[in-house]
């Protein structure tokens, strides 16, 4: 038995393709990150003849799948992913999970062997049913193609499902498996097009970003028997608004700001919480990692509820200090940020209308002491810093002030796990200057980050500009595929080169025995050697004004067109602990609060 | 809460640890690669106190068990991997799916946060339950490190459990998901030693390769109605024996050679067969891709019935020609081996059983004919390929025959997918001079190449030697991980470079808008400079002579004790394309077979 019965069964393919990507378009979809393949070839073919989609070749279906990741990032779109049959897709499974955990719209569609080859030892034919299990929001087979127009508008009707549910209430990836029959190619007299009378329609409500917010308007209550009053504890005791890492509208930062106004409570707001740097009309409180290591501080500061937003903060100081603190969980999606088990209420609602909602409920009386001794304590934190650094050795302070004066408004920062992210929450302080900070809390891994980087800037919208990145060596050296897409960058790659995994440095695993070649585990290839490996700029510094001006020409090679390179910023990891350390003792010793 | 409450919580995780590497260690777990990372801590210190274990750690968890898996092909050992929690596993997933497909026994050992944190937005915690889903052999989730004898037994005997199942009689990866809790660093009044007496009985009967056997010796049958007689009609009629990708024994492969001289048959030894090059006392055949090409010659070998041992064969040519003739399947795993669907009868048994019975039970005149036909044809088209190549432009053909001249007898060849082992099947031709190939033929993907040969090379056990890689440029540069491993190689890895994924110019794909860009993918870094960047000789060729040279200084280097590099071949994928029509077109035009 062949499968290369039916004469025209490459045209049946192809037909079918094109009225799944009608539905892909029609939810959203604009954007196509294939890796090369046989099997695939009716889906490269159909989005090919899609005029509104946009086609990326990507070898490593990894980096593939953390580049459309990245894309989907910035773009607010669901992006399309497209590979062979075999072991291809399971490439993607470490950005299937980052996408899962951290919400980002990703359609993955996977070429197969019809069923009747699967089981029997096919060449490149692997069970690829449900291949990520839990974490992708819907899966579907819809079988090998078929012909008619009940057919046709069937898989097209799976199209735009899969886009629309990858797009939310609850955002992830979506997967469809999809089996072909040979030939794959289509004879010379095959007649393709998209079923017109849909085409009609596909500027409806489902082509945009916005879709996602059609819910935005409900807020369920979880009450539990620990706090009968429910919300109405709001109107007494002090409070505080911790946001982690969310992607607010601007309509919802300002809700979360005026909400806080009301509730006379200050916002603590995390790298990634997309609340740092922005105008803030409210208290903002960015330095509580260095802050509440003081312990003067952290008690007097410790308040009697919490409202939280968005997924758990980078900052392992403030989980600790909130332990035990009742805390109120806002979340629209379904995850239960709450690692401490301190939530009572958890509120499934949408920032915005949670804070509107409030804004209505609650009438408090500030009396403003609270909050000023909460700003009080930032702006001290903040001149501590200054004064450190200012006479401290070259470490990751300086780096991270220098990237926030030369990062123009509007640009965008993807910073890396595992330091660089930490470094950026303990250094950056807060600014009015519009940043938008991109980073992976989903699964917090040090994979595939320069991928994404390539895919954040090639998703890039208005207003955010260009995205530069903040990595660590290893995770540079972790995703070497992401180097073939960085030639394409406008904005430089920053790599913090401390010779290794040196967050193990501030861990207990620190001095034991194999402690370098198992944990820290330095890796001999060099950022220099790699650049010229892949045709790009590298600069080297290791003081601010090398920074500066390695800043300086990347920026301006990027304004060229060309790419903008590598800055490989050279760090003393020993010296960089023991300046840290220093910081931290002599917060920890200072006295920051006055006496009430 | 926290989860530091208990104060030795440390030392309970090594202990745990140490009990689960005690049985692991029994079950002849002797090498262990794993990844860096802080939850893992526990596995690692276990590891480092077991002195038959050697670590290896190597960054990216893809890389670290594509290494992982040729080191358990080239030792005939399970192989343990260890890494942290998070995404880190997920990376393992491409070659989890090769193992499976494969039967290589892999010990997936993944650190998880404990039950209590898991769902909860915890830093690095995703649902890594069943992860590979069907890809595993066997689950378990023993949940966190407890105290006591019985808990410290069931964890060891989940270990040796592990290994056993690992290595058959289906053998393949086993995962097991081992959560702990904080910390994760033994106090310094930690005593943690393996419990005593289950090391005495270490070296019992499962400690080595050989365990795998023991259900050799069963055989049952699965008759269909369509062939009453069953094994009976083999004393009728014209057979081929067609033996697929797999690893026999000795004792295998004489058995195998002893029945098909006994049945009157051809041995068509697929390049994985493990039957090509090695001294074969009966008639062999491996010309079968080009001489099947022959209409008349396909038509004059057609027989009558096949048994098929291993694998689907790489060629395409033999998979087309066998189908509709009735087929016996011999396979001591669970596979099905049939895309075609001609197995009417299914033997659940290892070959040499299978074979030293039907010895027993068959009884044939031999009239040699059949035979002669066949040898004769091997040897006129081993002729027309020599003549073909002295005439024709450099090219694989070329190359390989250079290859197998150079190899040492007792060495091992990895030849990577997708055109590197057909252009070997067309090519190699047969030698009695004793050479292991390896390849991926499981899922048969063109990933983690360059790492498994570096995990050949690094588990190579007497009688194989050195590991040459032959690789095909896009293979090369989808696992660019691998070559931080490669300095470790004291023979060449070999990189056809033709300028991209040249398969599909074979391929209807060919032609296609977008061709080049969509499916051939030509990628613009160069082996040269990957090469330098990662401090390995490199040398570029285009003839045999160059070839030949080159190789005599890779092996010459390997010798040294030096890295042996990368030997760049670079080849008109045009040209090749060309000629192979060129030979084949040849071959189809000969006459070949003498009339009966």
């Amino acid at each position: 038995m062949s499968d290369t019965e039916t004469p025209d069964q490459g045209c049946r393919n192809l037909r079918w393709a094109l009225a799944l990507f009608d539905g892909l378009v029609r939810g959203g979809v604009r954007r196509v990150v294939l890796s090369p393949g046989s099997r695939s070839t009716p889906l490269v073919l159909a989005a090919q003849r899609q005029p509104s989609i946009e086609l990326t070749p990507i070898l490593d279906e990894r980096s593939a799948a953390f580049f459309a990741l990245g894309l989907a990032q910035a773009s607010a779109r669901p992006v399309a992913l497209v590979c062979t049959s075999g072991s291809a897709l399971a490439h993607w499974f470490p950005a299937v999970i980052e996408s899962s955990e951290s919400g980002v719209p990703l359609i993955l569609l996977s070429a197969d062997r019809p069923p009747e080859l699967r089981g029997w030892g096919a060449n490149q034919t692997i069970d690829q049913t449900r291949l990520f299990g839990g974490f992708t929001r819907e899966y579907h087979d819809p079988g090998p193609a078929e012909e008619g127009t009940a057919a046709l508008k069937a898989i097209r009707a799976l199209g735009l499902r899969a886009a629309l549910v990858s797009r939310g209430p609850r955002p992830g990836p979506v997967h469809l498996n999809l089996p072909f029959r040979e030939p794959l190619v289509p004879g010379p007299s095959c007649t393709a097009e998209p079923l017109g009378s849909f085409e009609s329609a596909a500027t409806g409500p489902h082509d945009g970003p916005e879709a996602r917010s059609s819910a935005s308007d409900q807020v369920r209550c979880f009450d539990t028997p620990q706090w009968p009053q429910g919300l109405t504890t709001l109107r007494g005791g002090r409070g505080i608004i911790c946001c982690g890492p969310m992607t607010p509208s601007d309509a919802a930062a300002e809700a979360i700001f005026a909400c806080a106004e009301r509730l006379d409570a200050p916002v603590l707001a995390d790298p990634l919480s997309g609340l740092r740097f922005r105008p803030a009309p409210t208290a903002r409180i960015t330095r509580y990692d260095s802050l509440l290591r003081n312990p003067e501080a952290a008690a007097a500061l410790r308040p009697d509820w919490v409202i939280r937003f968005g997924g758990t903060p980078v900052s392992k100081t403030l989980s600790g200090w909130l332990e035990d603190i009742p805390s109120i969980l806002v979340d629209a999606s379904e995850r239960w940020s709450d690692p401490t088990h301190d939530v009572i209420v958890r509120i499934a609602a949408d920032p915005t209308a949670f804070c509107r909602l409030l804004q209505t409920r609650i009438d408090r009386d500030a009396h403003g002491l609270w909050i000023r001794r909460w700003t009080d304590a930032e702006q001290t934190l903040d001149r501590l810093a200054h004064a450190f650094l200012e006479h401290s050795p070259w470490c990751e302070g300086h780096l991270i002030a220098g990237l926030l004066e030369g990062l123009p408004a509007g640009d965008g920062l993807f910073c890396a796990n595992s330091l660089p992210i930490r470094q950026l929450d303990t250094w950056s302080g807060q600014s009015e200057t519009p940043l938008r900070v991109f980073g992976h809390r989903g699964a917090s891994g040090i994979d595939g980050q320069s991928s994404t980087l390539a895919g954040l800037n090639a998703g890039r919208t208005e207003p955010t500009r260009g995205v530069t990145g903040l990595l660590g060596d290893l995770s540079f050296i972790h995703d070497l595929s992401g180097l073939l897409l960085m030639e394409r960058l406008d904005r430089p790659c920053i790599v913090l080169n401390n010779g290794g995994g040196r967050i193990f440095d501030f861990l207990p695993q620190r001095g034991l025995a194999g402690f370098e070649p198992l944990w820290r585990t330095p890796q001999r290839v060099q950022p220099d050697a790699l650049a010229r490996a892949f045709g790009l700029a590298h600069r080297s510094v290791d003081d601010a004004a090398g920074f500066a001006q390695a800043w300086a020409e990347a920026i301006d090679a990027g304004m060229r067109g060309e790419p903008a390179g590598l800055i490989e910023v050279r760090l003393d990891a020993d010296l960089s602990l023991r300046t840290h350390r220093a910081f931290w003792n002599g917060v920890r010793e200072q006295s920051i609060i006055e006496s009430e």
